[in-house]
């Protein structure tokens, strides 16, 4: 059994951690022994390695926030579950780990679906879900703007805007990654650059885009507003070019855009279980059904740790890097 | 008689205004001619001049938008306002003049009180009063911040803030000018810098602040942001430093801040005739008894517009420039 661990945060995420022999205590009454299947390495792991996460948990640390496990052992009075049954593994637990013990009423059961793809619904897809409901009211036919299209909230956006039968307009930073984006749906496809606002005003013949989505911040975040109409709204959900949001004064005063950003840990603080269900049910279903997925960029398991986590921290990844331990 | 004119916009402004003679028709059925008494040099005029402004005339066009006259002589059928009556000047209306001819309907007579001062109502004193009351809902003993607390706007949102019992912190960004801030009430003035919310913290003894007002831009704004209470809201109406806003996208992802603009011109356009009314009622009354003014760094008359532009375009000034034709 192996966990990768850290026990200090530093500039270089693959430096702190290591994967290091695991031991797990003895089985306790109400708690279920899992054998991990699939576990992401998500953009805020690399930022909670380096230190530059909203929310850092106390040293030393297990990496990774979410996955999907099999039950392989019940303790005693477990009888909701059975062994051989998949379940998502508890939000924030230490997954990048090749077992784990948990409490059985922590552990949602999940329909006999791909691992992989079920191993990335609570981070990636409620982003994209919320960051398309939370903020501006879109109506079937509407467009919205994103960079990053080709990260894996970006991909996720494409997907269920189609779904909802809103349009995309998608940026990247680099001419190579266009083309998996057209492959995923996205409307319009184009590189960043500072002329992005007459570029879309011809892709979309000038059609009123109401909701800008920031991943890149920079210059990128300006090149977004610059696309906005008036009174529309922008978000920000990170900062891949490492840059402070720039911004000319004129797009708040004189075109009335209103800047928000978007943190999932503070969605999950505050909204009601209903709506946690609702939310997380229809992405379940959509998951299962493979009407949503996420490109797999590559697998590794947890003795590649330090390669596995450089390469998610790269920015020339194309899909999203999986432990699958 | 006289008028400010320019035939084309430029980067220095007082290289494209200048002084030329005028002549006004005859004066029509229920028109009125007025002698103009004073009139300011807004940063909105310079801007206007440079071509930075949202909203542009025509060329050739006449500088200002606001100030004070006195009725000179009335046309057929006016019998609304007397001659030596005080008048606001229709707003927008090129008031860098020593006449006009104005419709009499479009005049709204004034107190008898000082004209330099009333002259200054319809720009910077609204733009103050709704910077403290259309954003966030403040209570008697909360705290705003303010950078650029020296400007016209500054002034004005000090003493509105002390009328209404608000406590400000205000910021400006040489400490040449932090002592006539201080003279005006200003409950805590600090020089701006990297380290501001320390400062800030310390001196409020780390009060809750919901709203800041930012007319400097580039790492002002994120100075201010900086300072905010998680919720805030960071409003922009200015751009002194000439720079982008700049923000790091954590302020809105991990802290929800909130940006947005605040345009005057935006909110004559949508606001009720009842609002206008109600807010430059209040205005109009505060200032006609003296408990709103302005610092006048010097008065020019429109001969000396060049020189009169100069002053009001370097950041060095301290009070208004007001043109006294």
């Amino acid at each position: 059994m192996l966990k990768a661990e850290y026990q200090r945060r530093g500039p270089v995420p693959q430096d702190v951690i290591e994967a290091v022999d695991l031991t797990l205590p003895a089985l306790q009454a109400g708690q279920v022994l899992i054998k991990v299947l699939a576990a992401p390495i998500n953009p805020s792991d690399v930022l909670t390695l380096t230190g530059e996460y909203g929310m850092l948990p106390p040293l030393p640390a297990i990496g990774g926030n979410e996955g999907v496990g099999r039950v392989e052992e019940l303790g005693e009075g477990v009888s909701k579950l059975k062994v051989g049954q998949n379940v998502l593994l508890p939000v924030g637990s230490g997954t990048w780990v090749t077992h784990l013990i948990a409490d059985v009423d922590k552990l949602i059961p999940l329909p006999d679906a791909d691992p992989q793809q079920l191993a990335m619904l609570t981070v990636n897809p409620p982003t994209a879900s919320l960051l398309l409901s939370e903020f501006v009211d879109l109506k079937p036919g509407d467009w919205v703007i994103q960079n990053a299209a080709n990260s894996g909230v970006g991909s996720y956006l494409i997907q269920l805007a189609k779904i909802r039968g809103f349009k995309t307009v998608n940026v990247v930073r680099r001419e190579s990654a266009a083309e998996a984006v057209r492959a995923e749906g996205g409307d319009v496809v184009l590189v960043d650059g500072p002329d992005l606002h007459k570029r879309v005003r011809e892709a979309t013949g000038s059609a009123p885009i109401l909701l800008a989505i920031d991943a890149v911040a920079g210059t990128g975040t300006e090149h977004l507003a610059n696309c906005l109409s008036d009174g529309g709204v922008l978000v920000n959900y990170g900062r891949m070019s490492g840059q402070p949001c720039q911004i000319t004064p004129s797009a708040f005063v004189f075109r009335d855009i209103t800047m928000r950003g978007f943190w999932l840990a503070k969605w999950f603080r505050t909204a009601s279980q209903a709506d946690q269900f609702r939310v997380f049910g229809e992405l379940i279903q959509l998951i299962a059904a493979g009407r949503l997925k996420a490109r797999i960029g590559a697998t590794y398991d947890i003795t590649q740790i330090k390669e596995a986590v450089a390469a998610a921290a790269s920015g020339e990844r194309d899909g999203k890097i999986v432990l699958v331990p």
